[in-house]
């Protein structure tokens, strides 16, 4: 880790995790990309998630190795009373662990902070109820299946971005971020508890999704692709390709009004419905009639002609494309987030660092361990043994 | 703010949020709520997302409340030299500028810092370009949409929850703990960039889907509620209750043949397909003849009778339910997570603070500010004027 420019945030900072799957995985990986030295602790043979799709060829892990970039990794067998010592005088050693292994006495908060009372301690669960839950049965039950999909699909759509995990892992590095300012500014560690379905349930809240049922009773239709309480809509153009159109402000619908040459049709429009399309909700409201007449100039023009007008627009805009496509495209790789990884068993590509950059610069990608592969030198290092 | 206990993590900071929508709303809220003072400052009648939906009767809006609440509030002309002015002295006291209005010279992060050298200025941009992009055309290029929705479906399907805006805000919470942590150690500012397209960029090469195109090369196909590389599928009940069921281990997955009495023919179709169900990829691979052998079970039981049997294994599962349906559940109602909350103008409803615990205790929330409501008492309290 010496190569490390010294003013990294997390400079100095040891962290060991015992981890599995995206949540605590993504939040340790997080914090390696800030500059701590981050020990993933796994049993011999790896954890559930160590085999996890998609692989390659010879059968390793792309998923584990996108998660557990630039970390140090231990095989310890932790059902023995000699590895779980071990592991305890690493997390005593380090100050902070981060873990989804919950229930497990030896490493629980009460154990270790007798050996270290300032330890910075935190454990992602299920629910809050103590009981278990991953990203796609928590999503089940947080209401965004019922109004996601085609307006008319009947029966749940689940997203298939794990969004809970990511935010459960931004959520537990910011955790790790804020006990450690509080560690040094008291000396008092920290016992978190961050339940997966409690991210879910505060994300559905904060973005009024819930409060809408507390508050007006409402029920939230599905909408297809329709952006709720905006003008937002999909396209297709003459030669089939999709595009995502968002019109948030008056000068964008104007806009998006004059590009399709709908102006005069839309005023008539207004006027016989008494609507102000200068109201985003009256947008919103009459988005089946401003789909009809958008959809016809769309569908009469190649997707080329379409980006040209938008192009030169204020319209938001997007034009739909595979992992494939994004995968190869200049965002990807022109881009100064993303710069060549050479990872050991997998090979060579483009890999992301953390999405800021901070005075210009983008923290690069390193590879992600072999495990075990610090057995014999990091024990030495942390622990002198 | 005198009501806060003193070692919350970022007593004492002092924050600027100029924005409007999700991403750095949530980022400030998120920084209140660790402890910082925020102050929003919007233009006088609200930013662009003042009035966004969903509204209550009286046409308040319950998503900005749901993402400002916490904060302090100035409602300043800033289109006036004496408004930039007044808002650049704030942000020279607090030392810390978050916001997505690019392009202002008056608030650049030069500007600023010829006044401030240690200022912190975090500007989340659509994209790493310059050029625009909101969540719904951010998502459209990311591949999701192509793999989202029911597998015979043809064309894009959105996720509803905003996971990039989401997921950029927390982003943005956690580069400002980290910048305040460097800047504790060395004295230096930082100017941050954060495009939410690379947010989004980020997490689809972190989570293996742009990984896997690049190094495969395999295209992933659109699975339904399927999960990839898992045995993961919904099903319903005969009376017509939807389940999303997650087998993620050989114990799951032989407790789930169990309890549908399954386990001898899915025996003797691992025999006669040459199939081992203790590999999660066979279980993947093999999910058609699964999913039909599970399925007539669960439509030939009552949403009662496969509750129950699901609770009593080892099985990952959850009942798929409506916003209403979370609203009003005890997951919500007797969740620590949420407290009463008295919002002005819009009603007494729980609302969530923090999603994590530490050392047993949940941060509540407090109320969003009325637009402007401290534009009397703020210049004072912090500039003396």
């Amino acid at each position: 880790m010496s190569a490390q420019p010294p003013d990294r945030p997390l400079s100095g900072v040891r962290i060991v995790e015992i981890s599995s799957f995206v949540a605590v995985p993504l939040a340790g990986m997080t914090l390696a990309q800030l500059g701590a030295e981050v020990v993933r602790v796994d049993p011999v043979g790896g954890a559930a998630d160590y085999r996890r799709w998609p692989l390659t060829q010879s059968g390793e892990s792309i998923y584990w190795a996108g998660l557990n970039k630039g970390k140090r990794s231990m095989a310890v067998d932790m059902r023995s009373p000699e590895g779980q010592h071990l592991v305890q005088a690493l997390i005593v050693e380090a100050g902070i662990l981060i873990t989804n292994v919950s229930g497990r006495q030896w490493h629980s908060y009460p154990t270790l902070s007798a050996e270290r009372p300032d330890l910075i301690h935190l454990e992602v669960v299920g629910r809050g109820d103590g009981s278990t839950g991953v990203d796609y049965t928590v999503n089940a039950a947080t209401g965004f299946p019922m109004v996601t999909g085609p307006a008319d699909h009947v029966g749940p759509v689940n997203q298939v971005m794990p969004a809970w995990d990511v935010s459960c892992g931004l959520y537990a590095a910011l955790a790790i971020l804020a006990a450690l300012r509080r560690r040094d500014a008291t000396g008092r560690g920290s016992s978190i508890r961050l339940p997966l379905d409690d991210v879910a349930l505060a994300t559905a809240a904060n973005l009024g999704f819930l409060t809408e049922a507390m508050v007006t009773g409402a029920h939230r239709p599905r909408l297809g692709n329709a952006v709720f309480g905006q003008y937002g809509q999909d396209f297709t153009s003459s030669d089939g390709v999709g595009f995502m159109v968002v019109a948030l402000t008056p000068r964008h619908f104007s806009d998006l009004t004059e590009l399709t040459g709908t102006t005069k049709a839309v005023a008539a429009v207004a006027e016989a419905l008494g609507a102000d399309f200068n109201d985003e909700g009256q947008r919103y409201q009459h988005r089946d009639v401003l789909n009809g007449l958008f959809g016809a100039w769309f569908r009469s023009h190649t997707a080329e002609a379409v980006a040209a007008a938008l192009d030169s627009s204020s319209v938001l805009w997007e034009r739909y494309q595979s992992f494939a496509e994004v995968a190869a495209s200049p965002r990807v790789r022109a881009n100064p987030l993303f710069a060549p990884l050479d990872q050991p068993r997998i090979g060579t590509y483009p890999a992301p660092g953390l999405p800021m950059s901070v005075d210009g610069m983008h923290t690069a990608a390193t590879a992600a361990p072999a495990l075990g592969q610090d057995n014999d030198t990091l024990p030495a290092e942390w622990l002198g043994r």
